[in-house]
């Protein structure tokens, strides 16, 4: 079931069966000579569509906008402020939390955001906090590549080169999704450099063609279909773990 | 040209020819017994997808979430707070203008949006204006059902029953852009009540079923059709107006 | 009953009788070559004063300071960015709530402010639907020359060259009550050019002498008087249907 | 000279001559039993017109509204919190320092308002002392009751019971300019009791019928007069020796 | 007792026997060519640690970076600015009141905190003050020169070239705890200059090696010692009175 | 050298010769049964004196409030939002960067601060890349368990029962360094209970005594010794190697 194409009645009527809710989440920058802009938020997206397509839950429009500041020196990138990022995320959460969803899972597209995203958990959780009260609502930060399996996967496909930014698995779940936007490019060097991320203009230099460790050359349409199989059925579970998990008193 | 589905590079070459864009926005909020909760996001993104097939227009992701604190009251609804909102226009902005786009035009679907994306855009000029330099960005504020000729192809489609929200035209977009997520409902009453837009308590006591003054039990796929088809033709002419518009000295 | 000549104890005694008051918010901005600089809030405190003589109203202090980003560029205007302009709306809202006002009416003297405004109230009202409550107070917006009959009365007085900044309605208006300020100048071009509205340096270049669309050598103190008794007479019927709506349970 | 009273272009011509400027600041706020809500804003808008009849200074608009937290338990009282209180004086300073105005002197009516508006000033100076550049405008507190001679004066005029707050200066200076609305009223105790300031509710229960320390029962309209002259003498004075303060290099 | 040395528990048993506890903040600044950076936040810390040798009080670490704006043109300076000054103390505001701390004592060593600290304070109140419930929490700022008797022993230890800034007394006092840290040289004039306080560059260019109207010469660790002594005692004082303040019903 | 205590001069002298900085940073917060409220801001700043002794560093004052939500619940925690530690960090950067500091190396003492230090950072760089400018300073954050060697030796020292927090090593490492505030309890369970981290209430319903995972009855003063050894060799080359860095054309 996907928010977006649901109505309000039918999203309360899901209310009686469930109150989890899982939030795709990403960015929109550069992903190297050959990697889509979209790429970090059509993953969690494409991967959370599968996943419905196997099990009854919910899924809430991409959160498609994160933290992407150091990829600013590069056409196409749009970047939150961290302090907005947490602003925005605290308010789609007191959304959906007023609502009566109990348990809402990001997951995530994008390494870039996960400081900021744990950030809004802490702000959204101190309100709370401070006021000495139970928030009524559990958050949960899961990163696509860290479901279970998914990282041996993607080591069994690309055991060298796959890198930190514009990997070949990222490459391959976009090329499985979107065939005809696939890109192709002289890699050079067919590794790219790795080291240290701070604001746009060192990370340009550092990066010329925006890869970081990677050999996106590697990705297949066909890889990228058995990360998001495998990467859909373990979100499934996931959900379901954290939707049966009780609070303490 | 869909920024998500480019790589920086193409977006770089496209900068050698234009500097416009069209930023789909819009509002993730009930839309009444039958419309989809993604209602308002969707009929930018839908005219602008057409629009794209038409002319070489470079379109960015779709700006998904906005300003509907009066519908929190039914579920589903995701809002952010007006000083949010700001921000994370802010924030594409910036982003953008930076790339060297000199021309942002924001294709509305939520009325709700409006004030808040003119504050913005207030916002984002007053940095200019307080620092007496030139923004280097003209930014564009157009609701879909404003573009040239859609307003009167409303009014004949649906002469009466148009109504505020939940409207029998937006319904009709997505009913031909989704043909499987056609929802069926009885109306009481046939046209909803209209009134002034408060919190989301007042709203939901005024507005039982969540719509103002409309009928969608109105709309039809077919008309639909005809409204994006001709929203799409007339953003191809408002973007072209938009970018060869010149800027005084 | 002006709430600046009052005592506490007076004012806690008018809302024994009444939860009404109203507020005349406006700016402080460049009007041409002959309009004052206070001209946008000098306009809506003399509305309300000549109604305050005519009925039992509350009038608060005036708001004179708003949204003028792009008069930025001329000598002498004050404006506040949005966000500053939306947290001190929120300060005055809420101060005047919590003393028990159900019904706070902004008269407005500047086109400018519209969009910060709605957006305060909305600011304000989010964070009462956030939390699933009654705001407890209903805000409304009301522009002086939309006060009935006093847009008719302008286009009858001013059939050619109204415009849209530096009118000859508030120039009149001003001229009426200041008759000791009335200042003099030759325009050229008689009517002033129209176009969009950006940031400051973009603003001036389009508008050399601050003018929009208006010839305002056409204003006379006598329509001023008009248009005052007109408006003044409006907004007390204005209010008595504001304070005399009820809430929906 | 007036701002509001001004056009852009008297304005212009002003800065030719000097590039001071005064602001009146206070509160709208209880003032005990007789006292006018408006009295501290009222106090420096008297003073600063009396001043600009005696020498060609620049008065701007009233900032009307301030500090006033601890004053909300009594009906008629507004108030912004310091933060918003800080960005507004920030967006004033921003203004008129933006045309040229390289002295700023704010007239303040209101002790609660000093830790504020210093803390304002210090914010507006922050943002050049991180960028190491001269800020180009200087910025001055000053309270009515500190000019030069009026502490003496005011001690003369009521060596008892002239307390902290609605002292009987104030009350008297309103009571020369707004002679209609003199309140009268039994005080009891003569002279209300003293202590310290925290939130409203504390403050009432401290000071029942909002006064601190003084019995304004000692007001007349004549003593206010003087008080007046006195000060508007000094503020000239002021003004003056602040436009000949040479900056350091 | 030492909040830092402390075990949870053990702070709650200390809140069954006082609620009352001090925070030693200062700022980290230049104090003139002898002084030590540290100087504003080691004074009360030292003189708060004197104090807890002497009488069962609870010393919360310190807050040792406040409101240094016009210091930083000065190596080694590091300042807030006021809006995250009064952020960050009304976080632990909130934090120490939430564990049922009913009397919060700032012990301040710079004079450019005041206003911030004080704009905090009634930014925490406001809160309340909307909301119209008490606060719970008394808040009360004392500068370590304001003790009972410090200001005496200052004057007579140091007639004249006390100054304003890098004071032979707080000089005196980190001479006396930290001996090893003390510098020589030679002050040219013996007393430093006076005047106004603006932003960094031109603080520099009035006192071009930091110390304003001082002489700290003039101190010995002998005086230091003194200072401390007293200033602790008197410390000690002012938290039993403050400690046994009713709150108003 | 200790910033605290030295002269604005001696820093300028050290700018001469170095451009790195380290910044202790931590938490006040309950560390259990046992350890102390200060443990986390304790530790990196113990680390820090110790290498400053080996080789010429400079170390800034202690950052001794963190981000520590969800330890709200237990007495004497003081805890940051988020949203005003990323503020206060920023102005600490600012204000360093501006005296030339180009490498600022934040030794952290609390697992809870890491992702709004990372925020932080990024809101820094954000304010380069939008304006597409070098920041000029480099931003490195360092758990001090994670400096070279120390993960091991924990490990080595702690086999068992190390746990996420009140572990045996930070408790080693303030036993050592305040051998007089060595407490004692019995622990039950010995070694306490692991989960997710969540709001303050949740958290200690799920964290009784406050411990997660560990058995700080490990700890010795000893042990603590030779971490903080260790870890004080490991800072100083930590620091040359940040030192000699260079940045990307």
């Amino acid at each position: 079931m996907h928010l977006h194409l649901s109505t309000w009645a039918e999203v309360e009527q899901f209310l009686q069966r469930s109150r989890v809710i899982v939030v795709p989440i990403g960015s929109n920058e550069q992903h190297g000579p050959t990697g889509l802009l979209g790429t970090d938020w059509l993953c969690p997206e494409i991967i959370a569509r599968e996943a419905e397509k196997r099990a009854e839950i919910l899924v809430a429009p991409t959160f498609n906008i994160g933290m992407a500041q150091h990829h600013l020196a590069f056409a196409g990138t749009i970047s939150l402020r961290p302090s907005t990022f947490i602003a925005a995320i605290s308010d789609w959460v007191r959304s959906l939390a007023g609502h009566g969803f109990e348990k809402i899972l990001f997951l995530n597209g994008h390494g870039g955001n996960v400081a900021s995203i744990e950030a809004a958990f802490s702000e959204i959780y101190a309100e709370s906090s401070f006021a000495a009260r139970r928030a009524g609502v559990a958050l949960k930060l899961c990163n696509w590549w860290d479901l279970e399996g998914v990282g041996e996967l993607a080591r069994d496909l690309f055991p060298t080169g796959h890198g930190a930014h514009a990997t070949p698995s990222e490459i391959a779940i976009t090329q499985w999704a979107f065939p005809d936007a696939i890109k192709l490019a002289d890699y050079a060097p067919l590794i790219a450099p790795s080291g240290p991320i701070r604001e746009a203009l060192d990370f340009r230099a550092r990066y010329p063609d925006g890869r970081i460790g990677s050999n996106p050359g590697l990705a297949t349409p066909e890889k990228g279909r058995a990360l998001v199989e495998l990467a859909a059925q373990s979100l499934v579970r996931e959900l379901e773990a954290f939707g049966s998990e009780t609070q303490p008193d």
